[in-house]
C-alpha cells in the first residue's frame, strides 16, 4: 500500500507517560493510539504484526493438535462460581447484570467453558486427549508489562487427558512449541522459568520470561546449566557448616538485641552461626508458625505456604501468644504452635539463638544435640552465586523478566470443582487431568518491539513485520524514478510480496524517519543517481546489508532475500 | 485432520428450542454449544467457517482501501457520552466500573473511537478520505435472527470524506463489495433494500436482508425493476382519482360512526372515498399533529416521524384537546394543532370526512375546493401490488428477511458532535462527513447454513466450507481401502487441501450421516468394492455429481474440482 495513505501520525518526539521505550516507539510511529487508561486502538501496522503472530500460533498449537475454537467474551458468573474461582477472586472480575437482572463476567478465564465441552463430548476414555485453544480480548484491572495494558488479546489453550503421565507429555510438547513460537516471532530471549505453580494449586508450571532490567518477575538461572526457575520457587541448596567442635549451650544476657545484625554485632559473630525466626500465623485459625533459618537468610513465602498447605500472614505477636518477640528460640516453644527448620541450619552447631526469655539468647547451640527432634524443609530464598539445584555449580544468577507467556498443569483441579467426569476402559468414573496454556498475544508484539529496536525505531523480524519491503521512491518527481519504483512496486505486488510504498513528495530525511519508524526488513532506495546507473540500493532495516542490484533483478533478488531472512530467522529450530 | 479426534457432539436429534433448521443444524453438527442465554462456544468447524468468512470481508475491504485496525472493546462511557448516544440509549449499553470506579461499556458502536483517529491524523483534507474497520465481539441484549446470538462477531467500518459527493462514491463501492461479499460466502437471496436512515439521523441507508419467510423486516421489492425498499420507507405512489363531478357539502348526522368501516357501510360508500384522521402528539411538547389520509391506508409512523424531526407518539385524546374522536375532519381545527394531509387524498374529492363535533360527517368534501391550503406529503403505507416508485408499474411485492448486513450515510452527524474538523484546501475548519458499514459475521455464518441445507445437514460452499474434502474410509480394517484412503489423505494434506479423514471402525450409515453434518462440499469413498476396481467414489454434497475416478488420477481430479467448485461460486461476479 501506498505509505501516505496509511492512517496513524509517525512523529518525532518521545511521547510522555511512557516508561518504555518499546512503548514510545509504538506511539511514535502510529501503532497504537491511547482510548483510555491502559486500553489502546490499534491502527493497520499493530493489527499486521498481532495477526502474523496469531497465525504463528494458531500454526505451531496446530502443529501439536489443538484445536481452535472461540468462547464467548460474556460468561454467566455462574460459572466462575461453579468451580469456586469467582467467590475466590471477585475483585478480578468486571461484569454486568443483563436485561433479566442475571450477572455477566468479562471472560478472564476459560476452564470453565471448555469444561462444558468435555462434559458433553469427553464421557469415554477413548476420546482423550485433546486440546481447545482460542484467541480472545481481555480485559485486566490491572497495570503491569512494557505497555500498560489493561484490554489485550489472549490465546488460552486447555488440554484433556486420561493420566498425569499423558498431561506430563503434552505438556512437554507444549513447552517445546512455544519455544518455537517465540523463536519463530523473532524472541531470542525469553527463559522458561520454573513457577509459583503450587500457590495455583497446580503440580507444574512454567513462566516464558522475557530478560529485562525492568521486569516484574525474578529469574533465578544458571550459568553452567540449562536450570531455570522463577525465584520464588528455586531450590535453596546449602552445603553444612559444621565446625569440629560444639560449644557448651550457654545462656547469654543480650538486652536490647533483637535482630540478627545486632546479636551478630554484640556477640562478634557472624550472621551465619545465627538462628532467624520468623513467625506467621495461618489464614484458616491465626494459629502460630515459626520458622527458624540462618541469620543471612530470608524466608520465601511461597514455599512456607506450599508447605503449611493455607494461606499465611506475618503474625501479630501478642503478649497472649507466649511468643517473645526478637528472643524466639527453638526449646521450650508452646505446644499450640507449629515450629519448622529450614534446610540452612541442619547440623548447625555453635549458633546463637533465642532463649525464649526477655534479653536472653543462647549461644553455642548444636542443633543435632539441642534439638534432637527438628525436621528439615527447603523455607527460604536463594541467593545469587548460590548453589544450583540440577547441576550443583555455585553459578546461579539473578534476572528479571516480562511473562509473555505460561503453562500449567492443573490436574483436576478444575474438572473436579465442575464435577466432569469419564468412564475409564474398566467402567469407572474418574476426572480428566487439564493443561493450561497461555500467551499474551498483545504483550509479545511489544516485546518484540522492545527487544529489537534502535535510537530510530523497531527493527521488526521478518516473520511479523507489518510488510516485508519499503520502497522509498526520492524524488518521485523525477520520471525514470517514478516509473522504475512503481514497476517494482508493482512487480512485487503481484508475485505476492507485501510492499509499503513511500511515493510522498518528501526530503529523504522524513522519508527514511519514517521508515525507521515502520521498521520494515527490508528497505529498496530509488533515487535518481542511482536510477542513472541502472541499479537500485537495497537496505536492512538492521543494518546487516546494503547493497546496489541493477533495476531488473531487483524484484527476483528481493523475493530470494525476503526468503533467506525468513529462514535466517527460524534457524534457530 | 481425524474425523474421530474432532471435539464436538454429532447427534440425531433436533434439540429443543430451535426454530429455525439451521440453529438445530448447528447444534446437531457440533458446530456451536450453549453457554449461556443467547450465548455460544464455537467448536473447530464453525470457527474455520467463520475465519474463512473474515478472510473473504478481508479481502473485499481491502479492495475498497479499507485498513484494518482493532478498536477496544471497553470503552471508557465518556466517550459514548461525548457523542450523545449514551444519554439517548442509556439502557442499549451494559458496562462496568473500573477499580478508580470510572465508567466503562462494552463497545457497541465503534463511531467515536474511529474518530479519535480521526481527530489525530485527519487534520488536513489532503489526508482524506480513508476507511478503518475492525472484526469484534459485541454484545448485544436482544434476542433475534435465525440463532438468538446476544454475543456475536462484527465487521465495523467507517469511512470519513471532505465531501458528501465522495462520500457518496464510497458508499456506492462499499454496497458493490458487500454484493461481493454476500455471493461469496455462498448466499444469493441478499437483497440491499433502502431502510429507515432517517430514524439513525443519517441522509441514506441501506439494509442488506436475507429473505426468508420467518425473517424480522419487511421488503417492498418491484418484480419489474430492481426496486428494493424496507416497507418504513417505501415511498406510497398513488394515482389521483376525481370524479368528474363534485357534490355538494352536505352536514349529515352519522351516529356512533365512529370507524371507517362502519362510516363506509353507513353510507355506501368506498373506504377510499372516506378521509381518515390519525392523531399523534410530539414527544416534545405533547403538542397535536393530524395526519388525514385515505381511509383504506395505514399511516407510516416512520414517515411521518422524519416529516416532524422529533419522536411522535399516538395521542391522548382529552376533552380539553378540542379533539373530537371519531370525527375529525381538516374544517375548523385549532391552530395550536399540526395539520398534515397524506398524498392519497390529494385532488380527492365526493370524500366523507368528519366534520368535528359529535355524530356528524360531511360529505362531498371537494379537497381542492374546500380545504384549498391544504400541503400534501408522503406519509401512508405501501400497499403489497402498489405503484413502485421506481419504475411507475403496479409490481411491488413483499417480503421478509433476516439483516446480514447495513450501510449508512451518516454525514457530520458524529463529527460535530464529537467537534472533530479538518481544514479545507481554504483554510476553513469544516466536518468530515462519514460512512458506517457492518456486517454480523456470526450471524452471516447461520444465514448460509439456513441458505444451503437439505434434511441432512448443512451443504456449506466450496469458500466458507470448514474442509475442503471428506474421506470416508468404508471398513478400514480391509488393508487396501486403508492404504489408499490414507494416501490420498497424505497426498491431498501435503498439496494444501483441507481434508477431514474418517478412518473410524463404524459403519457406512454412521459416517455418511455426520459426513452430511459436516456438509463438506467434495466426499471421497474409499470402500473394499470400489478400491478391488482400482476407483474412489467421489460425490458432491449438493448431490450435483458422483463419479467413480480411477485411484491413482484422485488427487489430482480432487484439486481440480476443488478450483471448478470455487469458480462457480464466484461466477456471478
Amino acid at each position: 500500500m501506498k505509505l501516505d495513505k496509511l492512517v496513524g501520525e509517525r512523529f518525532k518526539e518521545r511521547p510522555a507517560n511512557c516508561t518504555f521505550d518499546s512503548h514510545a516507539l509504538m506511539i511514535r510511529g502510529g501503532y497504537m493510539k491511547n482510548v483510555a487508561n491502559g486500553i489502546y486502538a490499534l491502527a493497520l501496522p499493530l493489527r499486521r504484526i498481532m495477526r502474523k503472530i496469531e497465525q504463528i500460533v494458531r500454526e505451531e498449537m496446530g502443529a501439536i493438535d489443538a484445536q481452535e475454537v472461540l468462547f464467548p467474551m460474556a460468561l454467566p458468573a455462574s460459572l466462575p462460581q461453579e468451580s469456586g474461582r469467582y467467590d475466590k477472586a471477585k475483585d478480578d472480575f468486571v461484569g454486568f447484570n443483563d436485561q433479566s437482572k442475571t450477572p455477566y463476567v468479562l471472560g478472564a478465564a476459560y476452564e470453565e467453558v471448555a469444561l462444558q465441552f468435555v462434559r458433553e463430548y469427553g464421557q469415554s476414555y477413548a476420546k482423550y486427549p485433546f486440546t481447545l485453544y482460542q484467541f480472545q480480548a481481555k480485559f485486566r484491572d490491572e497495570m503491569t508489562g512494557l505497555v500498560k495494558l489493561r484490554e489485550f488479546i489472549a490465546k488460552d489453550a486447555f488440554s484433556f487427558h486420561i493420566s498425569q503421565e499423558d498431561l506430563d507429555r503434552y505438556y512437554d510438547r507444549c513447552f517445546r512449541a512455544y519455544e518455537r513460537i517465540f523463536t519463530r516471532v523473532g524472541l531470542t530471549g525469553v527463559v522458561p522459568a520454573v513457577s509459583d505453580y503450587d500457590a495455583a494449586g497446580c503440580s507444574l508450571s512454567h513462566q516464558f520470561l522475557l530478560r529485562h532490567p525492568a521486569g516484574e518477575k525474578s529469574i533465578a538461572a544458571c550459568s553452567n546449566c540449562d536450570y531455570r526457575s522463577n525465584l520464588e520457587v528455586a531450590e535453596n541448596i546449602l552445603k553444612v557448616v559444621r565446625d569440629d567442635v560444639s560449644d557448651e549451650m550457654t545462656l547469654v544476657l543480650t538486652p536490647e538485641m533483637k535482630t540478627i545484625d545486632s546479636l551478630s554485632e554484640f556477640l562478634n559473630i557472624p550472621k551465619e552461626k545465627c538462628s532467624k525466626a520468623v513467625v506467621y500465623q495461618r489464614g484458616t485459625d491465626d494459629s502460630y508458625i515459626i520458622v527458624f533459618l540462618r541469620g543471612d537468610l530470608d524466608i520465601n513465602e511461597a514455599k512456607l505456604r506450599k508447605y503449611i498447605g493455607c494461606d499465611i500472614y506475618p503474625a501479630l505477636i501478642t503478649l497472649e501468644s507466649g511468643i517473645c518477640a526478637g528472643y524466639i528460640g527453638p526449646q521450650n516453644l508452646s505446644e499450640d504452635i507449629t515450629v519448622l527448620f529450614d534446610n540452612s541450619i541442619k547440623e548447625g552447631n555453635n549458633l546463637a539463638c533465642g532463649a525464649n526469655q526477655e534479653e536472653y539468647h543462647y549461644t553455642g547451640v548444636d542443633m543435632r544435640r539441642d534439638v534432637p527432634n527438628a525436621k528439615y524443609h527447603d523455607f527460604s530464598k536463594i541467593l545469587e552465586g548460590g548453589i544450583c539445584p540440577k547441576c550443583g555449580k555455585k553459578s546461579i544468577l539473578f534476572s528479571n523478566g516480562f511473562e509473555v507467556g505460561s503453562i500449567i498443569k492443573q490436574g483436576t483441579k478444575y474438572s473436579e470443582a465442575m464435577k466432569v467426569r469419564y468412564t475409564d476402559q474398566e467402567g469407572n468414573e474418574r476426572f480428566p487431568a487439564m493443561g493450561r496454556y497461555g500467551i499474551n498475544i498483545s504483550r509479545l508484539a511489544v516485546s518484540v518491539c522492545e527487544a529489537r529496536y534502535d535510537e530510530y525505531g523497531p527493527v521488526w523480524p521478518m516473520s511479523i513485520a507489518p510488510w516485508q519491503v519499503h520502497i522509498c521512491a526520492l524524488r518521485f518527481g523525477n520520471q525514470d524514478v517514478a516509473a522504475v519504483s512503481m514497476a517494482l512496486y508493482n512487480d512485487l505486488s503481484a508475485a505476492g510480496v507485501e510492499v509499503i510504498f513511500d511515493d510522498r513528495i518528501e526530503s529523504a530525511g522524513v522519508m527514511f524517519a519514517d521508515a525507521d519508524l515502520l521498521g520494515i526488513p527490508v528497505r529498496v532506495i530509488v533515487g535518481p543517481k542511482t536510477v542513472g546507473n541502472g541499479v537500485v540500493e537495497i537496505k536492512a532495516r538492521d543494518k546487516s546489508f546494503s547493497e546496489t542490484v541493477p533495476t531488473q533483478d531487483a524484484a527476483e533478488y528481493i523475493q530470494s532475500l525476503i526468503k533467506r531472512m525468513s529462514i535466517v530467522n527460524e534457524g534457530s529450530l
